[in-house]
Formats: C-alpha cells, sequence, structure tokens
C-alpha cells in the first residue's frame, strides 16, 4: 500500500483502473497516513475523514460505470486553509474565521471537484499566508518531514509537508513572495507559481493583489503538468485571470531539451548561499547542461532593487486588505504579521508608486533577458530548512535575518509575474540536520510569462536524469 | 496665403509640390500669423523665428533635390513646452527650468523632425500640466480664438490656440487626464489622445506615470492620422511603451463605416450636461447612425467610481513625482498645483491601492463593453469655454467646482488607457459669447486599446459628413 501512497498521480490512476487499488482503498491509506503522521507534522487543519470516505465510494462506482473524469478521479488533494471549500471553515491560518465558513468553493475546488479529485483536508500554513519562517500562533507549527525539528518553509509549509509524507497525492498551495516554492524546495517536492492570471484566484482569501497566485505542489513533474491540465484557464471573477490559451502541460514533456537556452544571474540570485545548496545546485546546472541545455550567463543589475521593493509591495497591499479588520480587531493578529501589516499602513502612496516604478523598470530588465534566454536558473532557497527553535513568535533577529534570506530568489518572481517552478536537486549535507539523507535543495526554474509548458519541460528533463524523486520520503519521518 | 496657412496638411504639402507655395514663404506667413495674435492669445511660451526659417531653407532645398521625407516635410508643426527640444528651453509651464535646456529631444521630437517637420515654436500650458481652467502663474493666461474672455482648456490650451488661430500645421499636446480633448473640444479642433504606450513619452516631462500620453492636435482627422504614421510606435526608452504593431493609420481612412458599432452610456457620461452641450452631441450621434453606424445603449455601472479615483491616482503620482522639488522649492508653485501635489502627497499607500483596485474593475467593465461596441461615444467636454474671470489662481469654489465638471468624460479614459478622439461636431449657442458662431462643441470617440484606426475612421467620416471643419477660425479672432 505504502509503494502506492508514494506513486505519481499517473501511476495510481493506473493502478485504480488496472483493478490494484480501489478508491475506496486509496482513500482509507491516506487517511490512516495522515493520522499517523499529524502528530509530529500538525500538517492539517481539517481532515475530511467521512466526506472523503463518501466521495470514495462514489468515485469508485463512476470509474466502474465509465463515467471516468481526470486521472484525479478518486485521488486525494490537500487544499491549503486559505482556499474556499463551501460550508467548511477555511482559516487562512487565522483565528477570525474560524466560527464562519464561506458559502461558495473557490474556482479551482469546482475545477477539482469536475476533475474527479476528492478534497482530503486542509493544510496549515502560516497566519494569512504571510510568512516562511515562523510559526502559526493560532494553529501551532507544521515540522519538516526530513527532519522535524525543522520548518517545511511558507506559507504553504502544511501542504508541503503534506505532499512528501503521503498525505495526499498532490496539493494546493498559494505563492505571493514565494510561499509554494520555499516549502516545495526545503521539503524536497516540486512546486509551481504559475503566471499571474493564469489560474484563478476566486475563492482564495487574497494577500497581496497584485502578487497573489495559486499553483500546485506534487511529488512529480508530470504530476503538477497534470494538475495544471485542471487549474489553468481564465475567469471573469478573478478581476487578474488573463484571457489567455491555456496548452496542454503534459502533451510532450518527455521530449528532448536540447537547445534550450538556460540564464545563470550574474547578480543577485547567486549571492549569500549556503555552501551545500550552491554546490547542489551547480551540480544540477551542469546535469541540465549535460543534457543539452545551453547555459548563458545573465546580466540583470536592476534584480537588486526589484527584490527590495517587492517587500514594500507586499505589506503595503496586505495592509490595505486588512486594514479594516486589524483596526477593528487588533489583538487578534500575531504580532510578527501584525507588525508587517502595520508597517505597510505607514507607507505613502509615493513609497508605494516608487515600487511600481522600480517593477516596471525590473520587468522591462527581465523582458530582455527573455530575448536571450528560454528560462533562468537559480537556487529556490539560499539555505536548507532552517530550525524551528531559532524563529519564535515575537519576531527576534534570528527570523527578521533569515526571512529576507529565504524569499530572496523567490519574491522578484511574485513582483514581475512570471512562472516559476521548484524541483528537487539534491541534499544539503547539514551537520545538526537528523536527517540521514540530509536536507533537500530546489533549483528554481523561472520563465517569460505564460512559459509554464517549457519550466514544465526543462523540470521533467532533469527530474528523469537524476534520481531526486526517488528517495523514501517516509523513512525519514519514522 | 491666408487660405494656405489653414489647409489640412494634405493640402498644404501637396501645394508645395506643386509650386503654389515654397517652405520659407509658408514659414514667413506662419510666423506673421502668430505675431500678428499672440497679444491676444498668448499661445507661444518660445517662438523660434530664425532657426524655423534656416530649417525652411534647407527642407525647400531637400524638396527640390528629390529628398522628400513625409508630408511633414517644410510644415511648421508647434509643441506644448512640456517636450524636450535638445538646447532650448522647455519649461514645463514653471520658472523651475527657465535657464536649463534639456541635452537631448524628446522621442517625438526625432521622430518629427526625420519627417522633416519645422518645429515653429513651444505653447504655453498649465503649470506642470496639471490644470484645465486656471492660469498659468508663471507665463500668463492662454485666450480662447473663438472669444478671447474665456479659455481655451488645458492643460494643452497653447497648442490648441495655436492650431485653430493657424499658427501651425499642427501641434503636439500631452493628455493626462483629458489634457489634449478638452482644448481641442472647447477651441474646435481635432484631438487624439492614443492608448497609453502608443507614442513614446521619452522626453516628455511627467505629471503622473500611469496615466500620461502625448498626442496630435490638428485641424482636421486626415492631419491627425498622418501625424500618426509618424508617431506611433515602440520606444524601449519609454518604460510604458508597448511593443505594438503600428498601422497605416491614413491607408482606408474615406472607407464606409456602416456596420460599426457605437456605444452610448446610460451612466455618467451623458451626466450633468449644458443643454447646448447636449442638442449638439445628439445631433452629431443621429448624423453617424445616418452613416449607417449602430447606436447601441451601453451599461456602464462602474464608470463614476472609476472617474472618482483617476483623481486621486493623478495626484498622488503627480505628488510622488515631486515631492522632492515639492519640499525644497514649495514657493515656486503655484497655489492650485501645490495644493493638490500636497493632497495627493498627503494621500496613504492603502489609498492609492484602492484606486488601482478599482481601476481593476472598471477596465474589466469595458472589456465587456468592447464586446459589444467598437467605440464609445460622448461630449468630450459637458460644457462649451468657460469665461476666464470664473477662474483664477486662488483656487476659489467656481474653479474648484468647474474643474471636476470639465474633466468628466476625459480622464477616466486616461484611468484605463484608452485611445479617444475629439472631433469638433458644432456650435453652443451662448448668450455671453463674443463669436457670432457660439461656442465650439466636441465629440468623444473612446475605443479599446489599440483602436486608433478605428476612431479616426469614425471621426473622419463623421468629419466628412459635416461642415464643422470648414469655419474660418481666423475671422473669429479678428
Amino acid at each position: 500500500m505504502d509503494d502506492i501512497l508514494y506513486g505519481s498521480i499517473a501511476q495510481i490512476a493506473a493502478q485504480i483502473r488496472k483493478g490494484e487499488i480501489s478508491p475506496v482503498e486509496l482513500i482509507e491509506g491516506t487517511l490512516e497516513v495522515i493520522d499517523r503522521y499529524e502528530p509530529q507534522l500538525n500538517a492539517f487543519i481539517t481532515v475530511f475523514h467521512d466526506e472523503s470516505l463518501e466521495r470514495a465510494r462514489q468515485a469508485e462506482a463512476e470509474i466502474r460505470n465509465g463515467n471516468d473524469l481526470s486521472p484525479l478521479h478518486g485521488l486525494p488533494i490537500a487544499l491549503k486553509d486559505i482556499i474556499y471549500v463551501e460550508g467548511t471553515q477555511s482559516t487562512a491560518g487565522s483565528n477570525f474565521f474560524s466560527h464562519e465558513s464561506p458559502q461558495f468553493d473557490a474556482a479551482l475546488v469546482s475545477k477539482l471537484r469536475d476533475a474527479g479529485a476528492i478534497i482530503i483536508g486542509k493544510t496549515n500554513l502560516h497566519e494569512f499566508a504571510f510568512g516562511v519562517t515562523t510559526e502559526n500562533p493560532h494553529f501551532g507549527a507544521t515540522a519538516n518531514p526530513w527532519d522535524t525539528s525543522r520548518v517545511p518553509g511558507g506559507s504553504s509549509g502544511g501542504s508541503a509537508a503534506a505532499v512528501v509524507a503521503g498525505c495526499c497525492a498532490g496539493a494546493l498551495g498559494s505563492d505571493t513572495g514565494g510561499s509554494i516554492r520555499i516549502p516545495a524546495a526545503v521539503c524536497g517536492h516540486v512546486g509551481l507559481k504559475p503566471t499571474f492570471g493564469r489560474i484563478s484566484v476566486h475563492g482564495v482569501l487574497e494577500l497581496a493583489q497584485s502578487l497573489d497566485t495559486v499553483g500546485p505542489m506534487c511529488r512529480y513533474v508530470h504530476d503538477v503538468a497534470l494538475m495544471m491540465n485542471t487549474l489553468a484557464g481564465y475567469d471573469p471573477r478573478d478581476v487578474h485571470s488573463e484571457d489567455q490559451p491555456a496548452p496542454n502541460y503534459t502533451e510532450g514533456l518527455n521530449g528532448p531539451v536540447r537547445g534550450f537556452r538556460a540564464g545563470i544571474p550574474k547578480q543577485h540570485f547567486f549571492d549569500d548561499l549556503d555552501p551545500e545548496v550552491e554546490r547542489t545546485v551547480l551540480a544540477a546546472i551542469k546535469t541540465l547542461e549535460e543534457l543539452g541545455v545551453e547555459i548563458i550567463e545573465l546580466n540583470l543589475p536592476a534584480a537588486e532593487a526589484g527584490h527590495e521593493v517587492t517587500i514594500k509591495l507586499l505589506m503595503a497591499e496586505a495592509g490595505q486588505f486588512h486594514e479594516e479588520r486589524l483596526a477593528a480587531h487588533r489583538e487578534n493578529y500575531g504580532v510578527d504579521v501584525r507588525e508587517l501589516l502595520e508597517e505597510g499602513l505607514s507607507l505613502s502612496a509615493a513609497d508605494y508608486i516608487k515600487t511600481i516604478r522600480a517593477r516596471e523598470i525590473v520587468k522591462r530588465e527581465f523582458v530582455q533577458a527573455f530575448e536571450k534566454v528560454d528560462c533562468i536558473l537559480s537556487p529556490t532557497a539560499p539555505v536548507p530548512a532552517p530550525l524551528r527553535t531559532t524563529h519564535d513568535l515575537s519576531g527576534g533577529s534570528e527570523s527578521n535575518r533569515i526571512r529576507p534570506r529565504l524569499t530572496r530568489n523567490t519574491r522578484l518572481i511574485n513582483l514581475l509575474g512570471l512562472p516559476s517552478i521548484s524541483v528537487p536537486c539534491g541534499f544539503a549535507q547539514v551537520e545538526a540536520s537528523n536527517s540521514d539523507e540530509g536536507l533537500p535543495v530546489g533549483l528554481q526554474i523561472s520563465g517569460p510569462w505564460w512559459s509554464e509548458k517549457t519550466l514544465l519541460h526543462i523540470a521533467h528533463a532533469y527530474e528523469r536524469a537524476t534520481s531526486w524523486h526517488t528517495v523514501n520520503v517516509k523513512r525519514c519521518i519514522e
């Protein structure tokens, strides 16, 4: 059973159709894994035991009767608890919404249900998805399955832990400054932040309106491509959704990558790296080069300035969204999130306009860069998963130091609205680690707007050429 | 000679090539007209007498030698004094820059020069292009040539007065909230505000970075199309310039308009109209209907809210641009502009973000509207040219009342970055007017992004079907 649970979506779907496992057995097995690890991981805020089993019985009957909806039919998918499910507590990591439930499904929930997926539970996250390291003051910390003394990254840490620990076949996260890619990197799975406007955020509680995206978090690149086939598309209810054609993301995924051009930025993205992360990522770049990808040094002088303004933009937009709630219920906020929101609310229109202007300049630079390259390679996070003990609720100096460092390669991508995938690329050997394998490292592959298919293609070629994804995560946590 | 000076660009160009007038005679005649009317109009801040004659001699030789650059070759073009000309005072209507000159030409100046145009002078404007009614505190008021006791509209009022009084074959203005279209409407000529990003603003002093556009102001629609052929195009030096193909704007301009769909907004655009403006514009709509344009009632419930936020956005962006200069030299600013900038600087990031959010909602509404119609018709300005005496420098109540009213149909178009043309559509009979014909009224035709060619096409059909453009402006001022 465990072998099945850690398989890819396509493998599990095939095994269901071959009769090797039924959807009910799959969901029972998944719930058992959740129950087994939840005391150590705290990855979930809500688990749908009975409803999932009921839906599994339904899926079993549907598939048997030839009403086969998609490869996701009958598979357990976990959702970051910032995504609305009708009639179900959706906390966004805050206790504001503990006693009320959304009256509608998020757009992506409807799409997953139409594809036959089973929402197995709602995962833990940072308060209002605003953070990468500190613990959630209302729902506690999620542990990194590779080393439970370490953080799973944020803010979609619950989804990441659930994915690698086999508590779901795939999960959804949100990414406003790196919140899909950082957990994917430090927990060792694949996470895709799509182009801004590619997947509807209708029914996803807002963090920062010009940066927010949602995307799939899975164990395998092919799984992410499969999820994209279900999730991508235009939605007029999301004001930022764009009416761009959505390709078939799995088609041609196995093709060669010879001739693709990958840029290595001279500035910003390779600064201040943990030496083990550096070693691992350079080896990954070498592997891609051996696969025929042309490696090109890239000049991005404005990247650093873009990185600096993104946090201001994020604080200002989050502050605006929370303005009234914060004024009325200041005490309900954790201290670190409150401080960030208050800093955002203290900014002037002129401060904000300066961030918009900087964004335009960096954007122009990236537009020119993407005339030369098909993607940009970098470490996803410059360090492996930090220890939980260094990150306390008081927003102390270690926390303040590690937050900008952890997001330094991801948040600029949000500023520009670019798509970006993090794919496991090996393990950092860290002295204090409880993990025999070491701690996972992620390779970030970012591309021009609407280039998700190219990024998946390159990530898939890398994944096939290496064996990082075959590591049995389950062993680490037991 | 006067008949020639008030002709269209194509007519003057043809007369030059037929030997009926030489570029030198044309420039001499134009300088004479400028000198004749300038005491009454005050349309210019700088006139290039000697340099224009020198360039006219050069153009004459070039055309004689078969080096024929374009229909603009040898023709006098006036520039709003916010547009940089290398080595020449470019005041932007302020005394800050009276003693320094830009070290480079604006992008559009280079394009005009490449087309052989002669920059005849720099026209008067509101201080920093921020205003529509009050007088410029540094360079005095420009008069409306139809009735010199009235304002020419702003902020490109000098360009508008120069165009209708025959002081140039065409002019350039800038339009951030209506500054091309309002003067065009109340002075009785054609003015085009292009799509945001269509004509480079490189070398045009900024007013509000997400709203600024520059565009042609001419006596005839065909002239505007000709100027667009020279001016439209991508410029990487302008961060908002977009790499969109520029069509040939004069090609097919005479085609029929049967089958075009024109929207008449139910909300906002026809509210609070002067009855004479209403009568005139409704007659113009009737004319278009008789030409075969389908008239469709349009629901735009968010238009009013969009209009309301535009001024905040404009104040905030202008405030940011002037922040340091205002702090250092507050006394150099006129009182009304200073008040607007200080109000902009008092806004918070959250205030500004709310305007951006409102923009997104209105934008979505217009995207949907443009699925139903090819253009939107409205009065350009809801009133004819106001009297100068009602608008004083102290920013009194009459001034405060008239500013939002004058811009109520134009500034929302800037918020959305849409192209929009104002074309003369008759005369309002106003009791206190010194003009026998009455005061000019403009029909505003606005379309989806990059639809300038369609707007020119419709405006041209209307112009041919009516005779408003044949009124001899010169008579009014003498």
